[in-house]
């Protein structure tokens, strides 16, 4: 009888194609403590060489799918996750192989377009050769953010209202296909993220102090995170990590919400560690209250 | 007969309450040209010191609001411009007069809300004290950005795309009190302004090429600037100038587009030499098509 016949889907190893960041690894470290195999496909240039090593992988390059398809289906996954952050490669620095270089007009229609757009035509893509694209919501649940606080504190009143004002912001740059995350304090937006990521526009907050464009005094503000509307949840969510609490703390905030069950939480005991002992608040938003 | 009574409006100085950059004095200048004398009263810290010394001018600090009304009125001044950027002052660092003292109350509702809010708050109190405010839209037409391009080059029809969807950003914006400016490129946000103000959003677009988050390669993209729906007219419009230029040439964009009739362009034939020089475009979009 044939192996790869008699075993049920859930046997199969997931394909984990790596980006930058620890969360490729806090994904692969969750679906192996549910039992279930993981082969990691690290991309050259993004994932973290050191910590590759600990895991089965393969490392593969952007423009590499026919290649990709050939390892993948040889190990025996059916089941592919994308996850850690990729930079946008200078196109002529991409080296397709034969069956990337069939794909090139659809693919720069979509490059084109917003990240949304590119990553769900890359999924169309996946699928189209026999792959499942899975997400986090479904691989590993218990990484994403629950509702309410997480650990000690908890948002202040004046903290709501930041809140409510940067969901509302977030929601009306929706369609913009744009960053995910903005702060805002006492009412007003301090900073939006688009092209530069949430980590750089915190160390922005916190030098807009250093010079005094916002006022320096006692901590306020919020960071505010959540997933875009009719975002496909198999891709590119939210996420937020130990290292997030150290770049809001610098940047003097009192805290960070988050879209509950569509924000990835890397390293949730780091983080709510490291958020109690700076003093911050750390809460799931409930999807009811994101008017979605 | 009353001297002061006899005097028609427009003979009245104009007072120029000035913030930082080279804008108060363009102000200054073409008022001068049409005729009319001007009073500076730039704002200690902020206002540029070298500059200021060609005017008639008494330096001020924020807060000293009681100061103000009586210096203006024993010039004659019966008409108010705020012109130039302030920096939102650590509250503890003002030093309030009498006068200002009693409008704390008032001032503080206006300040925990957007720069809008704060801005119109700060125009009613002049007004009950008998002064009118004035906008460059009144005083200086002939510094706003006109409709169609300003030297040599033209938008592409990508550059098109490109600023039809920065337009319809900034108006879903709008209702968020937030900055006037974003960076499109390919259709693509690469950057949103909030309290950072435009010329740090273009420095980050440089150093986000730099370091490969957004293709280095060939120039793409478009600042565009626009007034802020049912903006008060008379305060903090948008406004470019030759300093744009070289920021916009850093960032590798294509061009500039602006709002007509409501961007301040305050040295437009240095402006159109360095855009031109630069292989730059700017253009002036025409308030009926930013759909408001």
């Amino acid at each position: 009888m044939n192996e790869a016949v008699a075993a049920s889907v859930t046997d199969d190893p997931v394909a984990i194609v790596c980006g930058a960041g620890t969360l490729p690894f806090a994904v692969a470290d969750a679906v192996m403590k549910r039992g279930r195999r993981i082969v990691l496909f690290p991309i050259r240039g993004c994932a973290d060489v050191d910590r590759v090593v600990a895991y089965r992988h393969h490392w593969g390059a952007l423009g590499q799918f026919g290649w990709f398809c050939r390892v993948a289906r040889s190990e025996g996954c059916r089941e592919v996750v994308f996850i850690g952050s990729v930079r946008r490669p200078a196109i002529w620095r991409i080296r397709p192989d034969f069956r990337t270089l069939r794909l090139v007009p659809r693919l720069w229609r979509r490059y084109r377009g917003g990240d949304d757009f590119l990553l769900s035509g890359i999924g169309q893509i996946f699928e189209e050769n026999g792959f499942r694209l899975v997400g986090v919501p479904e691989i590993a649940p218990e990484l994403l953010m629950p509702e309410g606080p997480l650990g000690r504190h908890r948002p202040s009143e004046r903290d709501e209202v930041d809140i409510r004002k940067g969901l509302l912001l977030l929601d009306a740059l929706s369609p913009f296909d744009i960053g995910q995350a903005a702060v805002v304090a006492d009412q007003r937006v301090l900073g939006v993220e688009a092209a530069e990521g949430t980590d750089l526009m915190l160390s922005r907050i916190a030098q807009l102090r250093e010079t005094g464009h916002i006022a320096s005094g006692l901590r306020h503000g919020v960071l505010v995170k959540a997933a875009k509307r009719r975002q496909d949840r198999r891709l590119d969510l939210p996420s937020i990590g130990p290292q997030t609490i150290e770049r809001v703390a610098k940047a003097r905030l009192t805290g960070i919400a988050v879209s509950a069950g569509s924000t990835i939480v890397a390293e949730p005991q780091r983080l709510q560690e490291a958020a109690d002992a700076a003093g911050l608040f750390v809460t799931g938003v409930p999807e009811q209250a994101l008017g979605k």
